[in-house]
């Protein structure tokens, strides 16, 4: 079972809080819009989203920053995953 | 009896919570923004919309991810449909 | 005594609730956002609105399901009817 | 004295009520945004209106619906006019 | 001391009611938003605004209707007068 | 030490109530949105704002009205500073 | 570890306020959007963001004077930064 999003959308999965500790991140618990690392698991096509040409630029396997309330949390075969824009995507962590 | 979607909109059926399981997709109660799983019934024709030129990249019978609170319920000869705006699917479920 | 709707303005007609029944349509009364089932009895000429080019896609006669609370009612020799903007009106019902 | 309306502005009179049975369009009391029926008595030039072209449809004398709710009144000489964005004008009654 | 208005604002003076009721316009005091008579004062020199070219209509001496709670007020050598954008000219009163 | 603001910014110095008197301009209490004379110190290069061409109108040592509310307050080597961008700026006083 | 911003975002440190007064600049307690000084760490590639040609303006060394509550705080390796828009930097401080 695969899930193919759509358009500029990303399937990211959240990364445990101690993967978190060993990459040396820690997110502050207190931060109104709190940050978030995940891992990029799925991306859609981009090409033309709302007549903007969008280009994808993470790809499956990258390290991510995103904002903790942007996009969409699914459960698929028993992981959480979030279902986001690429622009809800912050930075890329290298 | 048919219906069919004006523009970039499309009807979809909410998947029985019992096929949700088969299909391995749990989704979770508390979410603020609860996606759902359907399959889609009927595809508007896309092009212009909006000035915009919207091409549908869903088909009948793509299984779909999209927001619990999008679009507006129809029950059409004892069924219930959605019927949505293509933006507010998140993604195809292979 | 005729209406002649402006830009992409659509005239329509509530279908009784007993035709709606006939037409096998059940609109859930719980619906936050009801549809409506209605006939279309003026279209306007669509053409340049707001900048856009706007193709009329609804015709006179066709059955379509609205949102409730789209466009404003007017009465007019005794009838109701509710003008909106096409992009108001869901899907076509054949 | 002459009133000359700005841009894509209408100036409109109010039909009185029994003009309005006369001519067979009652308006509904309890509607959220009830329309009205008017004369039109002035019409701007049209043309570049916040960059998009513009064209009048209505022209002095036409009979029109319009939202209660938009435009501005003035009392012109003693008699009261409404001055409305032609995009408010929903309908020509003929 | 002379005030020079930027790109589309317009700088007018609000004709005291004595003269509003001499030209014959009384302006309702009920009305949400009430218009206003006014004498033009300042025109900025239009042009670009916004990347949209914005043509002036009004010059110094037209008399114009505003609307009452649009543009700032300010007070210069002793006189009152309103900065506002030509778009919130409703019409010129001849 | 220098400030240089960027895109369509401008670094304004408040005039000081004295000045603003000998001036001529009083600036009313009671104004929702209380206009405010200052300086212009720095200004932004313009060009390319949000992808719209910018071209900047006031230059250092002028004097301007602007909205009271509009723009950020800093303090630099102890004098305070206003940041806002160009299109906060209602005039220019002569 | 590198972090490295996606699109128009750039990644900044804010500087204590010890290094803060050495500058000589106070940012004042009551201002309802507080701006802060800091130094750029991190300039994504700019691009097309948006449908639009974003230049980048900064680069990582520059001292900035940015809006409080825009972006979002990170820590990294034990260090507090903070994910903004280009377009949330008021100035270069020199």
């Amino acid at each position: 079972m695969r899930i193919r999003p759509l358009g500029d959308r990303v399937v990211i999965k959240r990364l445990e809080a101690e993967e978190t500790t060993k990459s040396g991140i820690v997110l502050p618990n207190t931060a109104k819009e709190k940050p978030q690392e995940a891992e990029v698991v799925a991306v859609g096509p981009g090409g033309i989203v709302n007549e903007k040409e969008v280009k994808m630029e993470v790809k499956v396997g990258d390290k991510v920053l995103f904002s903790k309330y942007s996009g969409t949390e699914v459960k698929l075969d028993g992981e959480d995953f979030i279902i986001l824009k690429q622009d809800d995507i912050l930075a890329i962590v290298e």
